[in-house]
């Protein structure tokens, strides 16, 4: 099939994290109550437009699978084709992951929280190996070696996002399919940075809500023919505040 | 790595027409919540015995595919790859699909319904394209044309499954990886009957129990280096009674 094509990118719903309002990066945590509520309801989105996903591309992070495959059953979908990979993992936020957001924020105040989180270069200290949150021994990381990172900045996700971008997803958006990437925070924005070609500055403004699925039609050579298209504009305009909001009490 | 190598195949556990007691087949009907629990229990029976898959293939029917996400979630391997193939669906029943199996014992006489359950080679009269029940409609199959069947016996179940086998599943078995096959009842007695060198006769009195891992070493050939084993052979044995028993009321 010739283009356009269809990408639709997920951010994973609430996690159990998200809501204690912790920084989580890597650590493998699990949809809350609400998170599930979100992504059975980008399920319905999805139905809803009749934008029916072939494949899924997810994470390796179970916050991540989970939203897939609850929106994916509500969209009769679970059939699909699947394929994960942790270079479309959260950004590692090193030894601030497991620290509450707010008791950060209030430690090390609002100009240096502000720089971990938004940042385009300025990684967060590293995590030691021996923290009880490293994934130094995560069995699903095994095979990375010196890949593992132990802190990110976005610039570094991207480097390890993109390369998945323009080999393994854009062959399958090639084929016409409607390609869905479930993913996170800092994934998404590294590959709309990539799709809007958004500064490193601009990009820190930009927010991505969670579980609302957000649709880019593209050329041949996979640039956007338009903006992105939320499939439920209002509720993704909140949720982007509310991103926005976090780290505040 | 070299052999031996590790597969564990796996039965979907109690469906919502098992229950029922009615002929499924190609239609697309969800785990009961008995088989919620035994696909639970069959995930931790693997992290029990140690035996965590690296790589999952899956049948496109829900039912597998949901024991496989409950399994694989118990025991923390939702992030392993995944394939699915209409190759390791279940055997299309025909004109039976969607009839009570007592009902149709009795109207057909035992003789019969043991030939259209259990011979190798006598499919069912073929279902009807615009029967209820019939998968010609299905987008899962949209690219399957002339291969798409209103039919089968286990004869057809081996000849559509087997190349999967040889290619996609072996490749997987021949890098070391422990393979998971999330299947059905036919498709996964067509695939003892290769690796166990059974007859066309005595497959007819081979019953695989629901929900409860059998596992094979395998040699380079991939032949097996001794009888599969179950995780829970007290299980497997009262198990795979209760599937000979079925049919009866």
């Amino acid at each position: 099939m010739s283009a356009p094509y269809t990408l639709i990118l997920l951010r994973h719903g609430q996690s159990e994290w998200n809501q204690k309002n912790l920084f989580t990066g890597w650590v493998d945590v699990r949809l809350s109550d609400q998170g599930i509520a979100e992504a059975k309801r980008a399920g319905e989105l999805l139905a809803e437009s009749g934008l029916l996903p072939d494949i899924l591309f997810t994470s390796v992070l179970t916050r991540a699978i989970q939203t897939a495959d609850y929106a994916l059953d509500v969209a009769d979908r679970l059939w699909i084709d699947v394929k994960r990979s942790w270079r479309l993992n959260e950004r590692h936020y090193g030894a601030l992951q497991g620290l509450d957001k707010a008791e950060t924020l209030e430690k090390y105040g609002p100009e240096q929280f502000q720089l971990w989180r938004r940042s385009f270069d300025v990684p967060p200290p590293p995590l030691a190996d021996d923290s009880e949150w490293s994934q130094a021994n995560d069995p699903r990381y095994a095979g990375l070696g010196d890949d593992l990172p132990r802190t990110e900045c976005l610039k570094d996700v991207i480097e390890r996002m993109l390369p998945y971008w323009e080999t393994d997803i854009t062959a399958e958006v090639a084929t016409g399919k409607t390609v869905l990437v479930t993913a996170h925070g800092n994934s998404l924005r590294g590959l709309v940075k990539h799709l809007d070609g958004i500064s490193d500055e601009d990009i820190a403004e930009l927010n991505i809500p969670t579980g609302i699925p957000l649709v880019y039609r593209l050329d041949e050579s996979f640039a956007p023919l338009g903006p992105g298209e939320y499939l439920d504009p209002e509720a993704a305009a909140a949720g982007a505040a509310a991103v926005a909001a976090q780290g505040r009490k």
